[in-house]
């Protein structure tokens, strides 16, 4: 019998001249499109959107951290309150994450800068201490020691209640060496294997596993883990890890794993998500996305526009002082239907909560509005075109 | 011809044991029974909430101040964006103050802590110029040297387009003699006549305009004030400044007012509105209502409650951490109806907006249903009733 048997995942359409794909992912919570991207709710919240305005903005799947619900307010209390979807009022397909990115990051300076591979500078004595039975760190919160192992994800995310759960995997830095990449991608692997037994002894069929695809930059350790995820039997794959120093580089990773991977099972690209992500990382086999940029980007007063150069402009800027019309006159949103440019420049300026709030809903709405139209791009085997009309290069 | 054709006030019943009275205020932009209660969108938004949940909230009539605005983005800027109305996405009712509360409590130290008659310290240097043609101060954004009179007042407020405006006042504080106390009084009237002149020079019958009663907490003063105010074409009467050191003197100063206002005016009481003011306010014949309390405690993680003890709880409060009810069993909000307390509790706890958000909806819609409940009270002439029910002394 299967491991996943209120799960699904269908492939509808292939792109004649790409991995792109349509998809359908099914969960005890619904059935999403894919290509989909993730919102992040990373403590149980989405940053500046209830759920029902999420819902709204055509959201259709959300995520919440483990690694920041461990600690405040703990699983077990998330768990008494009912779980992450009836706590957080939403009640279609999630996901959480092994906790492992933001713990590993710990060691290694900033989260996403070093994922990335944008932090050079030397790094401060690690916070943590990894070792083949998991991870000691301390909380952020109350230096309070605690540890994170394989069984102890799969445990935390049981009573966390998400769909969609991932194994815990040592999420390598950029700046380490070729030996150690490989020694942490074998011991990711054999903790895949804890996870699967762990999942196991407390399986319900309510959720489903994903196995992560590590190994650095190097093709030969990147093929061997696709190749290891696509062997278990994991639900779904989620590729992670360092995807280099810049965008052509991470695109690179990327396709060194996606001839590798299991071809029937849902594909997340873990935090990544600008437009060209979206459409570099679909032609790449990639099926979901999740990054906080959207919501991040609005807290600072930048909108993500459709052909805009950079994808986005910028709210403060003075030029929209006077604008009476909406950031995107193409854009359907609760925030380009009802007001002003103008209006939501003056809100920043401010420091008013409504605007972090608006301009939140707008980037919201576009990146499912991105996700929509790349779908309907992939149906018609138009996928370039519709790159050309988001992206400015 | 009526100076304000478009506006009107009907009193429909009034209590047979105090100066309580339901009414019925219209103005361009829609009908509102009274008493009701006006949220404060100082910087022309309400602090957490959008226009449209505000409506959802049960929301009948928000306001602006005139001295944020004038700052930034400017009145004519606003005027550019369409006006307040159009601005935020308001199509209800609205009211603007005339800026002088704001600038005048810039040359007295804290804003409501003087007025209320709390700050006894010795008081800063002020920051403000008064002469009998207006006020000279300086913008606390750029320092810039600003100049409102009371023709200004009611230009700037034209501009806002507001249907409901304020004539310039001078706000005297707890702490000054009563000398000054009678001329700043006698000069109010002279500024309200100036703004009776301004307002016709301008009039198109979209905006009414309001009459402030001072006099600090002299009987004799507050009396020739309110007569002032009635005997002038004031569509309304607005009961401002010092309103004591306490609450009992507080409720006494209304007190002073009440027999001389005009008897069919409908009248405001600036800037106070907790549960308790706002019954004892109602039964000194008070309509309408404003205070930024609801929304700044909520930003605080207090949620206003019907019948809690100093009529709030603490969502902070440790015995939040697992409860799986809502803050109030008894109320109908977004919050109260999808979300639980302990949830609340975590989002207070660790800062996310969304608890911010939420806890706002629930104490507006709070708000609402305190004044929905008190009108129903003074239909069915129970007012003290419903007052056992929401405060426990």
């Amino acid at each position: 019998m299967s491991r996943y048997p209120n799960f699904g995942f269908e492939v509808r359409h292939r792109a004649p001249d790409s991995r792109a794909r349509l998809g359908r992912l099914t969960t005890p919570h619904g059935t999403i499109e894919t290509p989909n991207f993730i919102f992040c709710g990373t403590k149980a919240a989405i940053k500046g959107a209830t759920t029902e305005q999420m819902r709204a903005a055509g959201t259709d799947i959300i995520l919440a951290n483990t690694f920041h619900l461990m600690i405040q307010p703990g699983a077990e209390r998330v768990a008494k309150l009912g779980g992450l979807h009836r706590m957080m009022n939403w009640s279609g397909p999630m996901l959480t994450d092994s906790g492992g990115f933001q713990i590993f990051s710990m060691g290694h300076g900033g989260v996403a800068d070093e994922i990335k591979g944008r932090n050079r500078a030397e790094r401060p004595k690690s916070l943590v201490k990894i070792s083949e039975e998991g991870a000691e760190f301390r909380s952020y919160l109350n230096g309070e020691k605690l540890f994170l192992s394989p069984e102890e994800s799969i445990r935390l995310q049981r009573l966390l209640g998400a769909d969609l759960i991932v194994q815990l995997d040592e999420c390598t830095p950029y700046h380490v060496g070729a030996d150690y990449i490989a020694d942490s991608m074998a011991m990711s692997m054999r903790w895949g294997d804890r996870c699967l037994e762990e999942f196991d002894r407390g399986a319900d069929g309510s959720q489903a596993l994903y196995g992560v695809v590590q190994g650095g930059t190097d093709p030969t350790l990147r093929r061997e883990s696709a190749e290891y995820t696509a062997d278990r039997d994991f639900f779904a794959t989620a590729v992670g890890g360092t995807l280099g120093g810049n965008k052509a580089q991470m695109y690179e990773v990327v396709g060194m794993c996606s001839p590798y991977l299991h071809p029937d099972r849902p594909v997340h690209l873990l935090g990544i998500g600008n437009f060209q992500d979206v459409f570099e990382g679909v032609a790449l086999g990639m099926d979901t996305f999740d990054c906080v940029h959207p919501t991040r980007v609005a807290r600072h007063g930048w909108a993500l526009k459709k052909g805009a150069p950079g994808e986005r402009v910028n709210l403060r800027n003075a030029r929209f002082g006077e604008d009476s019309g909406p950031i995107d006159e193409t854009c359907g949103c609760e925030a380009c239907q009802h007001y002003s440019a103008g209006y939501l420049h003056h809100l920043v300026r401010v420091g008013e909560l409504l605007g972090v709030m608006l301009v939140t809903l707008h980037n919201v709405f576009t990146m499912n509005r991105l996700m929509r139209e790349v779908r309907a791009a992939i149906a018609a085997d138009r996928l370039a075109d519709a790159r050309t009309e988001w992206i400015v290069d």
